[in-house]
């Protein structure tokens, strides 16, 4: 049994989405999202590549329909004890068992709130999901239910949070003890992912970006490795993760001498991190933080080359990304409200002259100042 | 630029592409999934966590409209020249904008082939796209057209295929290398998944599974490690992967002497793989190797034991899975053709005895006997 929050936490998080579901007057969830499952039952898997579906009803029960691989998963990872199993058919949909499950559970003519924003269902499912139930049950979109709930973390996860971003720390450290001139960016990355693995952590919910030279400028991850030159630059954004929590960091390294571009870059962006720090908290929205970020970004006219975005909420995701809601973008009303976990990063690349600078780390939210998890300094660093 | 392929091996699976279209009268495809996205042009990203989609005219146009941060990587990673850009927009929907480069493309009326089987289309963005587009054109569900032509390989792809099965059998080797009595599963991880990084590898689309003891018996990843006793048991399921193809094994890793029941497993374990690669082969169905591997099973009384489903296909996937079609299970007739990378495992769990074993790996069809790709023997393997 990995079960990795008491009971009691469990079901306060039932009794918040049970109260949650209630003031919109939905009688059953589906949950579709690995994050929801995970949530609140402690199910932990990436059987929802395959078509699987979690009901919460308002008075709490809880029914998982899946593939009989994930019966001894969900046994073994969560407090869910009615699991249903769909077999491979052909091309025979298991949306129908779920359908009968619904009919079992008396929740014809039901209100049911439906995840359909989320990876755990593909268009083709959720297309089958809207032929089956149309004329069963009243059907609308609580994709967000959840994640809202989600976004404010308990004193438990907390613990997690802070054991991911103590890993992260180990691996930029693990990291910059392989980085120098004739580095290959394999080895880079097998020393800062095995430091999570070795803490105890487990695979992100996306790949550590590694990117050097021009694909410094990138930021996603991609397959091919180069070897670092005499003078060069590297782009890492990774996470700690800790009980699939996560906690972030990204850093570009300068190997050989800084360039007078790098400086430039490197001042606005230390310089926008300050002024989102200053308005990461209580009484501001996600859209207030993205315009402090872009407000000084601009000033340094940096402009053509900061993105739309400068960051996101983090917590326990699964693939394909760990980019959790709220985000920081122009006109997100969300509001910065305490105990949230939230990673800033000022990313910054130059394509005329092929710089790179980025600056970020997670932050635990207070009533106050936010508290940054991290115990990294924010310099530029510099190997050689 | 990161391209793994040179332009003429692109230029044939687009050719290969629009002649399947022109088959079907589909004048443009709707491409959503990531692999498809890889096959046909190299774009190498997992920015198919936001809404994107690549547009693929019967006259061989590209067209990708994606969100700012995977410009640069499309223009890294890719052959795509057109590239269109959305913008977070609080509610605003992407699928607005995919309209309109429809509109300029001339593709009112037309015939779409849509991949709505797949990780890259949300069950909400599918709404939407039916939504927006239901009176504009022609909507068919292609989600197999790209699958299917990628499920051969070619010369180029079974390369990297072969780099990749190499990868595998090196990770083995260094896991082998950390587990002993008191070894700790996150280190053993730590090993094999460095192994893959340090050899040129990239992330496998979904975890590595590692699990110990009574947790040998999942066949899903989750998080929290354990270390291992005098005697036990380890099931380690994992990847290399190469340019983004992957090459699967499974063993199950004895420490201290094998029990009785131990050795019963894996004996009909070794014999259902025998049975597999007697069928892995044209003239059969992906449905006659599933049933070869459970005659096998049953006859050996593992009926309670197996899975309903003993592999499947192998190739260039991206997160949540990197189970690719088709898969070995009852009913499927997909035909076995000759270039196919294909897993096969032997999956047991005895949940009485708290028994696990499992045996599998990764071939390549032929005209023939299917090739195995790793060069480690099918022993039981034992540590102590």
């Amino acid at each position: 049994m990995a079960l990795h929050f008491e009971h009691a936490e469990f079901e306060a998080r039932q009794d918040a989405t049970a109260a949650a579901m209630a003031e919109r007057g939905i009688d059953a969830m589906l949950l579709f999202a690995q994050e929801s499952m995970y949530w609140l039952t402690g199910y932990d898997t990436f059987g929802f590549c395959f078509f699987q579906c979690l009901v919460f009803t308002r008075d709490k029960q809880l029914v998982l329909l899946t593939r009989a691989p994930d019966l001894r998963q969900a046994r073994h990872t969560s407090i869910i004890e009615d699991i249903r199993l769909w077999v491979d058919r052909g091309e025979a949909s298991p949306v129908g068992q779920l359908k009968d499950l619904l009919d079992n559970l008396d929740l014809l003519g039901a209100k049911l709130g439906i995840e359909y924003d989320t990876h755990g269902l593909t268009a083709r499912n959720g297309r089958d999901l809207d032929e089956a139930l149309r004329t069963f049950a009243d059907l609308v979109d609580a994709s967000m239910l959840v994640p809202q709930l989600r976004a404010v973390k308990s004193p438990a996860e907390i613990v997690h949070v802070r054991e991911a971003a103590r890993l992260a720390d180990l691996a930029f450290e693990a990291g910059m003890a392989e980085i120098r001139p004739g580095a290959d960016e394999g080895r880079i990355l097998a020393a800062m992912q095995g430091a999570v693995f070795e803490g105890g952590g487990e695979y992100p919910a996306n790949d550590f970006i590694i990117g050097s030279g021009v694909d410094a400028l990138l930021c996603r991850s991609k397959s091919g490795r180069r070897q670092l030159s005499d003078r060069d630059q590297i782009t890492l954004e990774f996470a700690g993760t800790y009980r699939r929590y996560h906690a972030a960091l990204m850093r570009t390294v300068v190997i050989g001498d800084t360039t007078q571009r790098h400086r430039e870059l490197y001042a606005a962006a230390y310089e926008a991190l300050s002024a989102v720090e200053a308005v990461m908290r209580p009484g501001h929205t996600f859209s207030d933080v993205f315009e402090a970020h872009a407000k000084v970004m601009d000033a340094h006219h940096m402009l053509p080359h900061r993105l739309n975005a400068c960051g996101y909420s983090l917590g326990a995701r699964f693939a394909p990304s760990w980019m959790d809601w709220p985000m920081f973008y122009r006109g997100n009303r969300a509001e910065v409200r305490p105990n949230m976990v939230l990673f800033a990063h000022m990313i910054l690349a130059d394509s005329a002259t092929g710089t790179a600078m980025t600056l970020g780390r997670t932050y635990l939210t207070t009533e106050d100042a936010p508290t940054p998890l991290s115990r990294l300094p924010l310099d530029l660093p510099i190997v050689g």
